[in-house]
């Protein structure tokens, strides 16, 4: 079903294709953590990071050798021949004759889908400037399965809903399953208009407000992202709304039981350390879920899914 | 025969060695993609790069792990004690200790043969300054040997010959096979005389012009440079030659069935993307070819080339 | 006795830790070079360096490697999300995730002890600031172990004894094991009162001196630190002393038969090259002993030391 495919946006995936990848990542975790596995033995993924990312490159490359794979990386600009004036394309055509598959991460909004189409491996985009990260919103589907239920969701999205990527990639996979929607934001910082329509016209219910404390109650999961100060064309713009909707113990009066905090991390402040060691707090959690789902991920595209 | 021995410029190697380097890629090549092998398990390489280069590296990264063995790395002067002032002669001691073989790329011309005095292990040289860069010299023989034939071979080099080591190192390898040598360049970038005197004495068939059309019809090999800006003292100089002999379909005019056009990457302008779906562009599988004759050296370095 | 610990300190250890230690790395050692093992297979190492360090990285990644298990890398701060202001505490539990075992070096003291706190994997210090560097001691007294002898030792430490955390923290070490040290350095870098006061109290025959020679007749170890620039306030301060302490082959006379010379690396100029090709040298070999040393702590760590 994924063999050979590129992994740039999940707006190239059906419902049901989501729900492959989330069962195969279901069946690896196991692998993820306690034993590791051999099925990618003698593959090659080939990290390409143009910008700095701990987490999903650590998380890859962790998933990578959990399956029994190895990994190449070219870091940043500068430890490479990017610096010579390279053209991506052709990097891509070079490491695509080592690599069996290839990590892209690049400052340029469309680049991943430019690289697929030169590429003869498969592509898994791990984010392109304020464009797409399909491993992010599959990581997060999938911790919501798993600590939640994605059926008859009620999450409310926290924070910069303008700028904010993750979210915006998050809310459409979410339309796929029907749930109901928070958005809470600072008024500049709410989330465009075209998504919003695109979430109405596919049947979602939507509710838009400025103020946290409207929407703890009902959720089920609480979705908190951070302000971006580089995302911002003006920092007074930023530091005028940084620090609001801060998740604190106060926070959770009247919240439901089992109601769920997620963060895409890294945060800033966003949500208070205090909060770690609550049993809502499943944004660790989260980030293990990273290793699982591109487990899934690399094996469905190198066809190793046996 | 190459079992503890360095690998630091092609001159050191008879005719008789390069074809047995070559004839253990082509037995290697195999496990360069489809599948690997173990050959090399629990060996260690170190790659000491004191400048940048994403193929060179990850090419190498690519062999070793492709043959089962591990890579330790050290990029650039700054994820480094080179940033203490440590001599390299003391960094490739205690890195000798360990790892099983060194890999170094430094800046500095004659670095790599001074670190081979010093070192307990085998030592390649990917690179030193305007020196040599053997394994590129071995990957370009490898890939005239698999895509064109060695013997009798009419090769056209274009750019920048003066400045070029890839060039200089090639048409040494070359005369040791007895080829027709076309050099072409404009006359600043013309190759140092010294190399033509020595090309000749080999009793080498060497024709030099300035016009790319002059070579186009009779050559089996195109082999384009780069002409690099840094190699240059005057950025004016560079920009008065730059652009020039770029290959675009319009060259392929008259030119044989079977010519192959190279290049060792990475390419600025010289050859037109267009030239890239053609049956004469061989430049990124001589990129892929880096891989099994880097496994070649890498195993005949390491005595495990049974 | 180790597994699940974290190895912050050498203060944390008692002597019969330490000799445990030792005595795995003895166990060992043949894997370090000749021969590889598996007992760490499908286990991962990360790597999270916020500062550089050639040998320790390098090292720890050959130990890891050498034992079958991966390693995953973030080093310094501009390869990071460290970048975007992400707390060390978080990182830490997200990495946790990923890694079964985390080695640190953060720039501040204390910064290791407090992400222990917060890890639920075991943390291994490689350095925090002008604190603690434990495997580093524990690799000087393996070597004294292997080419001398830990009891009844006669050892001089020589150089900058204020600021080298090496030697404040070995001094530690060898003080449960009843050495006579002799300490020699400049007036301005004499050891710390408190740090004498302790091997005073120790019952250790501690000896101070501002002359080398009047050392090298007894030692049965010199062990030279390099006076680190990086440490002086003061820029006049370091050139004043610099150079000074430095061994060379005139200062062998007299000195025993067996005596060795070791030094953490790297040096700059305080151990004259000519030494290396005595028999006294051990700066090398004591490199390569990091590696059998932090196998035995990974291992350990990692409840893998059947």
């Amino acid at each position: 079903m994924f063999a050979k495919k590129h992994i740039i946006s999940m707006r190239d995936f059906s419902r049901a294709e989501i729900d492959h990848i989330l069962q195969r990542a279901e069946a690896l975790e196991t692998f993820a953590s306690e034993r590791s596995t051999d099925i990618l033995a003698g593959k090659i993924l080939a990290m390409l990071f143009y910008e700095p990312s701990t987490r999903t490159r650590l998380s890859f490359e962790t998933a990578m050798k959990r399956l029994g794979g190895e990994t190449i990386s070219m870091v940043s600009t500068e430890a490479s021949s990017a610096a010579k004036g390279e053209m991506l394309a052709d990097t891509i055509r070079v490491v695509g004759e080592y690599a069996d598959v290839i990590v892209l991460r690049h400052p340029k909004e469309g680049s991943t889908r430019m690289s697929a189409e030169m590429s003869d491996v498969p592509i898994i985009n791990a984010g392109d400037g304020a464009g797409h990260h399909p491993t992010q919103t599959l990581l997060d589907l999938y911790t919501i399965k798993r600590e939640s239920n994605l059926r008859n969701l009620n999450i409310a999205l926290i924070g910069d809903l303008k700028y904010g990527r993750t979210v915006h990639s998050l809310v459409y996979a979410l339309s796929l399953y029907g749930a109901k929607i928070s958005l809470v934001s600072p008024e500049q910082l709410c989330i465009p208009s075209d998504i919003k329509e695109d979430l109405t016209k596919s049947g979602i219910d939507v509710y838009e407000t400025t103020k946290l404390e409207d929407v703890m109650e009902d959720a089920d999961v609480v979705y908190v992202t951070r302000i971006q100060k580089e995302r911002f064309p003006d920092l007074s713009e930023y530091q005028k709304v940084a620090g609001s909707y801060r998740i604190s113990l106060k926070s959770l009066k009247n919240c439901k039981e089992d109601m769920i905090i997620m963060h895409p991390l890294p945060r800033v402040d966003e949500i208070d350390t205090e909060m770690d060691s609550t049993k809502h707090a499943k944004y660790f959690k989260q980030a293990f879920y990273g290793v699982p789902v591109r487990m899934a991920v690399l094996s469905l595209v190198l066809g190793c899914d046996v």
